[in-house]
């Protein structure tokens, strides 16, 4: 994951322009295929509209001691993102207007952008800020906002069913890896593993500009909304930090209770927080009025270097992206595989004449080919009459496992459901 | 209001009398127009009948130094209304079984009805039954029932829809005025404010006597029961207490909601208790058996001089009829402006585009109109979120500000709601 | 109750044998009438087959020194119940993987069962294995497993309606006495009290060996499932120890408030468990898969002396069977009269012109003959309001009841209710 990585971060990233391009294109090299969809300027989408293409080149603060400051050429952050083009001298009450810094983070430039302000602006670390001397400043930003497209680049595996799940992260952010260049490697490493398999649902990967990237998509695929069963957004999954679970709109959906499961079982620590409290996103069009399919968000959020020139490739550790996407996987697998199981038997089941019965007396597995931890035979026992009865023909069998939790907390894996499940299909 | 409550309140009011004629005939006068509804002696209402007219002019216990106390020309209340006529001369032992005090208030005169049980008495003050002397006592009470019309007055407002609020107060209580014509003179204001304006419900103020009244009334007007949507009750709302909400048998309808939301923003302090257990009163029969329709009861329960002869003008301060009225006028206002907006766009709405957005990093408003709280300004932005998917075609608009709070206590306030919904309106 | 008790508790009684036989005539003589269901070994039962019948005449485990132990003629908990004959001499470790005991009750004899697993098998109290001396053991079981017919003793009280409350007790476990012949003879004694008076549901008492008796009866009566309504299963009720109720799967059905509300009533202490989480027993068939009629289990579980020779009528108290049999009977009692009042009067009831009212003010009842507890009488006011709201067609008496309770922990008692609703039955 790492080489891509450091390919894709140093790119200028943003809504529409040339790195954007190139930056799904070499996404597309690594997966051998990727379908790219054009929207261009102007375009109506929705209540939206397709921005300009932003293209820079050059740009500079020169003091009156011909010291130079903010050079994009020695980082894309120093120029607020889509700012207008600039060539004049400035008095420093004026210049202070259009100056961004993180009082926090002295040594790092900002992240800003005016997308739709019509403004210029630097963006400077603290530390140059306070070297600006004098009383006159020549400002230059060579930049120029021209009619282009505004790219997206979806991935499709297609599974048994036409019900398709929706999995999505940023290509935008320049310059900046965690947020969120890791979650598109993250993306790209779930495909190929995912794709290695036969699925149940169909995946529909989409790497895209935060926000306008998801309404462009949406809004013409409305036809696809029936299809759509739920999502997963992530990004920021590098960084030292426990996961944070950003839930769904309606906070306790399948993908929900599936997420909460194996971040409790995969994970030591982990938070979780209602729909747009995390690090709101892409979710707000899937998950968002006239759409209203549950898709999660998952993260490392907080971190202190976010939305700064410190989001580097430094603070990436490759075994939390692994983790992320370990957790992922699990995510999609569970879900993938759930099915409801339909009652064949009435009555209980004669589990003692085919094997399966839990001495609870004992604490003791008796003449059982079921695995059991001992100290929970009795509670196991129960838990099989239990699952018995709750296989009522409309409860999959992710949503029997959580009906055992939930009714009285069984000390029992999601397996031992699975495991179950299995033997008595035959009967 | 005040020189209208001491118009009514010396009038002896109850159940069928001459006296309750002169309050409707000085309510109509105040208003311009009342209809007066008029139910025969022995009509049968429902399980009930109207009682029979009730007259008094004169009443004494005399003693046999001739001192008498009881007189009902000094106070309506020394009489039990609806007590038989009586002229004879009893024992001690007699007289005690047909007296009434309040042992708590040694100078008050309690109040006390007989309607249904036949029986003479009289109501004195402890300090005069203390002077009672001697062995033989003249009673004398000159009473009669005869065939008389219960009176009801309705005044209606009407609305553009045909759906009915009903607003109801008591004029009975004889010579009493915090309980109830404090009611009776706030809901005249009422009439007179939300008259000018235009209103969605029709409204229907009805002026009666307690329980019998509002029996009499819907029971001759069971076709209106399906246009009744919910309805008010106030009295004893000029005395010094905070206010008490009884909420409605359901107890969480939209007029209960919306009771407990304006109180909370008018009042420092306010009690709620359950259906009945305020001063239980007309609310028994508009969201009682069959009919069934919430009713919310606002008073300012309890206070030391109820249903004695202290409830006087003395305990009546404008201040507080005036707050409640304010307090009711707000209610009414926000049920009546409620509607469903219907969402017209997909897709989170173009915020930035139409100068909406409200800026979650910097913690201000960043080229937006909407006016907000700085502090707030994150969950604000959040908000807007929520907002624009809680609009979803079935919720209303208090609805949806109170599933705001319900959902995660947002800081914001009903106008926010109001102000983005009109915005969005246009869209 | 005793002396039927005596009579069955010796038998061999298990799942097929010539003892159980002997029990269902013994308790068909005590009932004037029992109809005995035959299902023969082999028979398939849903996923279950009807065992063989099992006869024991006679074995030991005869030492070198010609010392005698584990002999059936002296106790039948001597041989494991299904035990396969054997007849050999056995070293000590062979010995020992055939030999039970109960380390806690040193001395007492274990049950053991091996109905399923083909094995032979001793039970000893500790004390005796202490004994088992030299190298050499004769073990010596005269055990068959033949071809036979598993027994079912049905006793129906046929009521006005065909609904069906099934009432399920056990007649296995040799030799024991509280588990399960304290549950039959409870029965037997329900019976003769409930078929004296006329019921409203149909009562089928069923009398059979645990599990496979009741997947054999109900497998081959399916077509009553569609008439059940609820079950009570009962067992272990002579021990001193306070009652265990174990709820329905469901948890929170009539039939389990209804036993909740008993309890409450009629005894000091009581304990509820989950379904399956006392001792789980036939509510497994009759609540479990394919059928799901709320089934309740009462019993007084735990007590040391379970599952051991030590079960005998010494530690069963006449009195404890006779206040759990009331108890049973008065949840009975209350299910079969529970009516679902139709509401014929509109608005409140003319409460004061019937006689009906209770005075809030004055703390006590005036002019009504509706025996009220003094203290609280202005609750028991506002309680007549609710429940006139709560007969809204669709609530039964004990729904109406358990409503004030759950709404507003009204302090009035189910005769309250019925007292009323018998009264305002004429209007």
């Amino acid at each position: 994951m790492i080489s891509l990585l450091r390919q894709l971060y140093p790119l200028n990233r943003h809504l529409v322009g040339n790195d954007n391009e190139k930056a799904l294109q070499m996404i597309k090299m690594e997966l051998g295929d990727l379908t790219i969809h054009k929207y261009p300027t102007g375009m109506q989408c929705w209540t939206w509209r397709i921005p300009e293409k932003w293209e820079i080149t050059s740009s500079y603060i020169e003091c009156e001691n011909g010291q130079r400051f903010g050079e994009f050429e020695k980082h894309p952050l120093h120029v607020v993102t889509y700012s207008l083009p600039v060539d004049k001298t400035v008095l420093r009450e004026e210049l202070d207007l259009h100056l961004h810094t993180n009082e926090k983070q002295p040594d790092a430039i900002p992240y800003v952008t005016k997308y739709y302000e019509r403004d210029w602006g630097f963006c400077l670390a603290k530390k140059d800020i306070d070297q600006l001397s004098g009383k006159n400043f020549k400002v230059f930003i060579d930049a120029m906002h021209v009619p282009g497209e505004l790219l997206v680049g979806e991935y499709t595996i297609q599974g048994e069913s036409d019900q398709i799940v929706i999995v999505v992260t940023n290509i935008c952010h320049p310059a900046q890896v965690n947020d969120s260049i890791s979650g598109v490697v993250t993306a790209v490493d779930l495909i190929k593993i995912l794709k290695k398999g036969s699925l149940h649902y169909t995946y529909k990967f989409l790497f895209l500009p935060e926000t306008i990237g998801s309404v462009a998509w949406m809004s013409q695929n409305e036809s696809l909304i029936p299809r759509i069963y739920c999502g997963l957004f992530f990004e920021m999954l590098g960084n030292d930090n426990d996961h944070l679970l950003q839930h769904s709109f309606e906070g306790n959906t399948k993908i929900d209770k599936i997420a909460l499961h194996v971040l409790g079982q995969k994970t030591e620590n982990f938070r979780a927080t209602e729909f747009r409290k995390g690090p709101a996103s892409d979710e707000m069009i899937f998950d968002g009025p006239g759409i209203n399919k549950p898709m999660i968000n998952l993260s490392r959020f907080p971190y202190p270097e976010y939305h700064t020139s410190m989001d580097s490739p430094e603070i990436i550790n490759e075994e939390n992206l692994k983790e992320s996407r370990d957790i992922l996987c699990d995510i999609i697998l569970i879900l993938d595989r759930d099915r409801i199981p339909v009652p064949k038997f009435k009555g209980p089941v004669f589990l003692s004449g085919y094997g399966m019965w839990i001495h609870w007396e004992e604490n003791r597995c008796k003449n059982s080919t079921i695995p059991v931890n001992e100290d929970n035979a009795y509670l196991r026992n129960i838990a099989l009459d239990y699952i018995m009865i709750l296989i009522n023909g409309y409860r999959s069998i992710f949503e029997i496992y959580n009906a055992l939790k939930e009714k009285s907390n069984f000390p029992v894996e999601l397996d031992f459901v699975y495991n179950f499940m299995g033997r008595i299909r035959q009967l």
